[in-house]
């Protein structure tokens, strides 16, 4: 008998008697896996401590970009869990970190997971409850004694946050096929990607080895807090992806003239700054100007980002000579995204003639719009509802993993709400019920897809 | 006799006759000062050494910030090149550099000289020229035994760019009197503003004994390059300076909320570089927009300026959550500045509620307007006249040590021209012939003011 008290207060007894048994008529009153809401909690504090700024608190968020020390720590302390849990963690050459347990070990295995690295002054769910959960669906099912069809397979993604190296969801694209020759030599912050990839344990040598084909998995399934509004506003506990958008990411150059800022006349200046701040303006303009369109629809609503820029050469009194920024445009549809695209190029050209400067973009990264599978999705629904939760579909604004690896299996993502919707912020909150209904609703979808034997 | 051949080349005879001698009718034929143009050069591209790019040239211009390694190394070898000419450096509690020479010591001395510090990535001439200028006129008088009424004191100032502490003209400001209490615990790049001082060789504990009094000296000379572009375009070799214009500096806090760049809808967002992009466009209608006023009347021409950005968290995925930016105007009148200062308080705050952020404006620094002595501005015309030398009056966009002593002295400035009206960029460039033709006007100056009881 596994001790319920932790999550009695958590879910209700209806739920929790569902999830345990895995089907409302025949569970009640009997055993079988169920997370530990409090062993949860207690590992989400712990790790929020790895990239904590000095002096901090869990409020204070984490700083743990992807190869920093923070990152290597917080990996060492996971792998050190999951093995005090009984799992037998390995690594691949991607740095990708994988257990696996129970099941006949012919059958393709059924795959959940997360990543923990962050963004710089990130907060403390992204990722992380996704991973965690996982290791509390392992120990649940280990616990419990229950025998699966299929192996059950966890995963933590290494550098998933597109700060390294300005490439997100890197180490499961790998895994995914999409690594060019190349890739290994980009250098961030004087460092290697080679050499980053080695940091974390992975083996760069024979990092093709980290590459699997498709239908290496059953199914993929990855618990994530939304990082947008929806759940939040209209307090459901669930959400159920039904797609991730596009993503594409350019790199913008504006050569102006660095001048005297006292002896240039404005008018014969040629200002990077103000190029800059008019493609700013520009790309603000262009994803709020299009019309938005339902959310329950594949055509999603885009969203634009200038979130980075570097001035140059950055002094009070010299007229800005080169300004470097990222553009992102996100949709559900890749052909609104290249419409963007294109309308970002025009206006560009246009802000160039204007100010005397020369701007130039070049597409960085893209992500491929992902669907959530059918029957992936259906088995969340199912997992849901058994638990007394209420559910709602809606698409993911953000990049996940999960967009990699529905290359290669049919996939599904879990969303609980973040409260005020605030993401990529110290400021970004998942309530400890809603974590614990998250890693219930993955344990329920889990056992549900073990039982299938075709998903889509 | 000094041996005229080097001078030769680079101004009429009939001037070089004028300047050796002092006046048109007595010198021709007679021996007398020259400054020598070979050792000019020579010195100005061996100064241009430090703080030259790993692998530049001279084209490649200097990042020599005050008080950085080559800040302090320039320093060192200026020293050593006074000593070897045969003058005795003293320094004073500030770390600028004096050394004087001959005259009656119960007169005030006859100042002229400028600053070695650089901004960064600037160029070889802004600074460099009058200081190595206000060397040649010492080492050219002592050649040539010439017996001055005063004596002649050269200064290198120290700490003239805006980059250290965002603080421009800052230890001739102390000889000035203008320091308040904290200003020395400053911190810019980890360093207390009073160990930057004990760095190059200040005093900070005795700081108040680098204040002079009003009267110290007869009368402030610098020649500079004028870092716009009106005597290159007119061809005009020198400019008499009839003001410096006044500088008001905004430190500028955009305070808005990072989020997540992929489920934040556009209407939902508090981005911070949106209203600092609109921020730095409205500087620019701002400054651009007031009616333009001639050149030769005390009204000047205003210039805006946003010359340094830093957005946070700077991440590509992550709406911007806090920029923090520079904001600067510059105006011969201070009337004109107030009104500029008004008008970007009352748009930013309409930008602040437009973009749902918080915007802050800290005055952060303030030059006054100086204007130039008319009885030194009369001696440099003369100098040139003599000289053979066009000039023309006007002002200076550029803030300029020169500012500040205004307030102890009657004070004049020499302007040479600019190609193309570049400065504070690696591509500043001022002719050698007419660096050779500032440096004569200087020395022609010096010694028209030395014969002269009064000025103003």
């Amino acid at each position: 008998m596994i001790p319920r008290r932790a999550f009695l207060s958590l879910v209700s007894t209806a739920a929790l008697a569902a999830l345990a048994g895995g089907d409302t008529a025949g569970a009640r009153g009997q055993s079988g896996p169920v997370v530990d809401a409090a062993r949860l909690r207690r590992r989400l504090e712990h790790l929020s401590t790895f990239g904590r700024p000095v002096g901090g608190t869990f409020a204070s968020g984490v700083s743990r970009v992807a190869y920093s020390d923070a990152d290597v720590a917080a990996r060492a302390w996971f792998l050190a869990e999951m093995r005090a849990a009984g799992l037998t963690p390995r690594l691949d050459a991607a740095g990708n970190i994988f257990a696996r347990w129970g099941g006949d070990p012919s059958r393709p295995p059924l795959l959940f997971g997360s990543h923990i690295d962050s963004v710089p002054s990130g907060g403390n769910f992204d990722g992380d409850l996704g991973s965690l959960s996982a290791l509390e669906v392992m120990q649940a099912c280990q616990s419990a004694g229950v025998t699966t069809r299929r192996p059950l397979e966890m995963v933590v993604w290494a550098h998933e946050e597109s700060t390294a190296f300005g490439k997100g969801t890197a180490c499961s694209r790998i895994v995914a096929g999409d690594l060019k020759a190349g890739d290994l030599d980009q250098t961030w912050n004087g460092m290697r990607r080679a050499d980053a990839i080695a940091r974390i344990g992975g083996d760069p040598a024979r990092i093709e080895q980290a590459v699997r084909p498709k239908g290496a998995w059953h199914s993929y399934l990855e618990l994530h807090i939304e990082q947008g509004g929806t759940l939040d506003r209209a307090r459901v506990p669930i959400g159920v992806v039904e797609g991730i958008v596009a993503i594409n990411r350019y790199d913008v150059v504006v050569e102006g003239f660095a001048n005297h800022a006292g002896t240039t006349p404005m008018g014969e200046r040629q200002d990077a700054l103000v190029a800059a701040s008019l493609v700013v303006l520009a790309v603000r303009e262009i994803a709020a100007g299009r019309e938005s369109r339902p959310f329950d629809s594949a055509q999603g609503r885009q969203v634009g980002t200038v979130g980075r820029m570097e001035v140059e050469p950055n002094s009070p009194n010299v007229v800005p000579g080169r300004v470097t920024l990222s553009v992102e445009f996100r949709d559900l549809s890749e052909a609104t995204l290249r419409e963007l695209g294109d309308a970002i190029r025009t206006r560009a050209a246009t802000i160039a003639r204007d100010t005397g400067t020369r701007i130039t973009l070049s597409l960085a990264s893209t992500n491929p719009v992902a669907l959530a599978d059918a029957g992936v999705q259906a088995a969340i629904g199912r997992a849901a509802e058994r638990a007394g939760l209420d559910a709602r579909r809606l698409p993911s604004g953000a990049g996940h993993d999960a967009q990699m690896i529905a290359a290669l299996c049919p996939m599904g993502m879990i969303f609980v709400p973040s409260v005020g919707g605030v993401s990529h912020s110290p400021r970004e909150l998942t309530a400890w019920d809603d974590c614990a209904r998250g890693a219930a609703v993955l344990l329920g979808a889990v056992l549900d897809l073990d039982r299938r034997d075709t998903v889509g």
